[in-house]
């Protein structure tokens, strides 16, 4: 009787389904890097390169290169549409407005263009690589990584019959809000979360469904609250989500800047190389100030990083935890603040690292009351599918995907991190940076996602 | 761009959303019963009368009587159609072709009609109450029933957000499929089990969601098996399932015949009362053989009708236990078999009160070899939304609904049943009952559903 033709047939006949459909499906501060990338660093070259810290998954056998170059193919012809880049530009980020400067979105509007790349296959790992001005290359990461994550994902689905699906969904449905649930605990005062689930999300819808129901869940939406009890869901680290849903944008930098001026560095020496991760913090802090000023001091150890640190750094606005154990590591940066005489009350306290809820909440009743304690949510709010496959297969289960800068100007990078397995660069130069920032190798948990 | 806009007027404006679109939508023994009666009991005039055993639950503040009447007004405008008259005619059940007779499916078409019926209200609850031929009222139990259940789901449903909605569902199918998974096991064999749900689901379209997953989920569905790994999901009892379909439909007869044909009787002789129970058998004997016979024998206590059962009463095919202990009644329905001669692993029985899957589980394994049992999975198949609720609310728990016969020819009918909870009747008729059947009154669990 009511059939639709018209839909009926465009299902039939579509050629691609893209998984990423507009460039500011990415990380937020992806965008501030950019920013910085193109005012500072605007002729530094760089390679950057995909790799799967999962080994015993052969993600070649699952993904397969075409399918891969199709997607890649697809967000290379993307655009900023005219309207994101005047939500870009007239938007307010952690407060403050014209976070980016209309010279920097007339480039992104006119010559922003993403890298060249290549995809190979090794011993049963894609190996993707970009390089290139690091200005073209930088956004590839949280493109790369959503597309790889979800073509995986998509090779599992394409197994299952619609049932099987339908108790899929369901089951993970069932395991979102669950947490959900625990977060929502009327007990508790002055919980903050965000999702920061990009990257390594099952598919983007996926990912939007996950932050419509926790704002929905833990947000006010405008109904009365008590003062301490601000909405919980603080936003999204995606740029596109944020745009789509109103949802603040979160994030602010990530390692590839410090080890990247550290390659840079590298050349001169010792010293130079040390003040590097100092260097890089003074660069930002004259584009970016406010909320923004958050440090993430673990890229060649966070103790020498803090025990160094020249004064300005203490009047930063907080710390992001990515790879030590986030009660240490608080607790360390607490007591560091309290004896550079700032109070750690008025600081931020970000942790990121493989969280989920349950340690969310043990978190936030650790730092409560401490610090301004909040929590980045990423995989296992966003991928979260362990145990919900239909014939118990492991397919859905989440990846350590990572993509990391390798090179700037034609140096090795390294990263030494708190945690020894999330170390990257030549072993000859991790043992260089070893001896410089006097960063011992440690013993940590492998990480989960 | 590709809006439907006859779709979207259309949805705007519809005026019912019907609970019962066929007439077929009722469980197979009705239509079985149906016959019986429209051969044997042409000019019988009865009364019958829906209740809420679940007397805590207010059902009369959450279903209105208008919303109630416009959807019993709708089936009783409904009339069997042309290709479900064929289907009735022309399909096989149990292995028997044309079971109901031309002159039968003729009455249906062209002067079956619904009866009269009363809606009141009274203490909170409604009062559903149908009287006229025998004929003509018989069928409204399902149609009543599912309809009263379905209006108390959609007022529940009606307070939810569509994200809400969302969490729901996805927790009841994932508790539906961990049901599922446990039935199937692979270490098990033989197993049997139907669809026993259409009077207290949660709503048609979620029983015919059940009813598919476990087709699909328990069923070879044409792919090679073992001799005894038969399908598990053997079919159900609602008929335009079954149609829909193609599954077995399931079912043989239901206490109204014996708790009639005892009130007819109750005039004569104790007598000739206690022997009504056999004279029904004899009667369905008449006009239905093979797989039909089914007996019920709990109306008036299942162990004085089983030692004064006649000898053609061991020849059945199996016994159905709806009010007792199914071991204690499978136990004693095996001794019996055999002090009659019989052999148990040839007959069937079948458990069909308030089971669940880890109590099927149980059942079979306790009488697998032994008899050939089978269960009749109901109301926590087709309606288990305990804990399900996303606001913790238990306005989505399956109530005890039950249509009982009140009256034949103005006679009182009464039900002893194993279970005292379930007795039905006037007090004074059920202690002439007790005295003229021997029946004790035992106690026993409340009935959960």
């Amino acid at each position: 009787m009511n059939v639709n033709f018209a839909e009926r047939a465009h299902n039939h006949n579509w050629k691609l389904d893209p998984i990423v459909r507009s460039l500011l499906d990415t990380d937020f501060y992806k965008l501030l890097m950019l920013q910085f990338i193109w005012k500072n660093f605007s002729q530094v070259q760089v390679t950057s390169e995909v790799t799967n810290r999962t080994v015993r998954v052969r993600l070649a056998e699952r993904v397969g290169a075409p399918a891969l170059i199709e997607q890649m193919e697809h967000v290379r012809q993307l655009r900023f549409r005219r309207s994101e880049l005047v939500w870009l530009a007239g938007n307010t980020f952690y407060g403050t407005r014209w976070i980016f400067e209309p010279a920097f979105l007339d480039w992104l509007e006119h010559e922003f263009r993403l890298s060249a790349y290549t995809v190979s296959e090794h011993d049963g790992q894609l190996v993707l690589r970009f390089s290139g001005l690091w200005s073209a290359v930088t956004l590839w990461e949280v493109y790369a990584l959503a597309i790889v994550s979800e073509l995986k994902t998509r090779a599992a689905l394409a197994e299952l019959s619609e049932l099987e699906l339908d108790v899929l969904y369901a089951r993970a449905k069932t395991r979102l809000w669950d947490k959900i649930e625990l977060l929502r605990d009327p007990s508790l005062h002055g919980l903050s979360l965000s999702d920061f689930g990009t990257r390594r999300r099952h598919s983007f819808l996926w990912q939007e469904y996950c932050v419509q129901a926790m704002r929905r869940a833990l947000n006010s939406n405008g109904r009365a609250s008590e003062p301490e009890d601000q909405d919980r869901f603080s936003g999204t680290s995606n740029t596109a989500l944020a745009y789509k849903h109103d949802l603040e944008a979160i994030g602010t930098n990530a390692h590839e800047l410090p080890m990247a001026l550290a390659a840079l560095a590298s050349r001169g020496s010792d010293d130079e190389l040390r003040q590097s991760q100092y260097r890089v913090l003074e660069l930002w802090q004259q584009s970016y100030g406010g909320s923004l000023l958050i440090l993430l001091p673990d890229t060649f150890g966070t103790t020498q990083f803090l025990q160094a640190a020249p004064p300005f750094v203490s009047d930063w606005t907080g710390q992001r935890i990515d790879s030590k154990d986030p009660v240490v590591a608080g607790d360390e940066y607490i007591a560091w603040l309290e004896s550079r005489g700032q109070d750690p009350r008025r600081k931020r306290l970000i942790a990121s690292d493989g969280l989920d809820a349950e340690e969310i909440l043990h978190l936030h009743r650790y730092f409560h009351g401490r610090i301004r304690f909040s929590a980045g949510w990423g995989t296992l709010l966003t991928n979260d599918f362990r145990g919900c496959h239909p014939r118990g297969e492991d397919t859905l289960e989440p990846l350590s995907l990572v993509c990391k800068l390798t090179s700037a100007d034609g140096i090795p990078t390294v990263k030494l991190s708190d945690n020894p397995h999330k170390a990257t660069g030549p072993a000859a130069e991790i043992a260089r940076y070893r001896r410089v920032f006097g960063t011992e190798p440690t013993t940590g948990p492998e990480p989960v996602v």
